[in-house]
């Protein structure tokens, strides 16, 4: 099964990446762009086939290691 | 509208972090996890309110700033 692990940082935390990409895309011309804010996605290849198990420990491996809960929120989706 | 990019690297690029993130889980007992591969996202507030034109200035702005598309791949969706 494959697991796919969205990490935001929550609302409110300041995002001075996003905010980086925001003014290089203002610079280069796009001034539709408003607000950016930037994330990671990590897909993992998990041995089972249970998809509820595998959402499961994928969550469990997110708040374990992958996020930091205090500053980031995760979504899990599991895919075939 | 707001107008998610995500950027992964290509199959065959060697990405080190995923493979650190791998044998992080490991340790910590997640004998199940094989490969990992991460990525970003990028969210971004766009001004307007035509779904394919945001789509499609989205992907130029991945093209132009966002991806690096020798080594990266990238998929654009639009949310209301």
């Amino acid at each position: 099964m494959k697991a796919i692990v969205t990490i935001m940082l929550k609302d409110g935390v300041l995002d001075p990446q996003g905010k980086a990409i925001g003014h290089a895309l203002n610079n280069l011309g796009f001034a539709q762009v408003g607000e950016v804010r930037m994330g990671k996605i990590i897909e993992l290849e998990l041995a089972g086939t249970d998809a509820a198990q595998a959402k499961s420990e994928a969550e469990e491996m997110a708040r374990k290691l992958l996020a930091n809960t205090v500053i980031e929120s995760f979504k899990v989706e599991v895919a075939g």
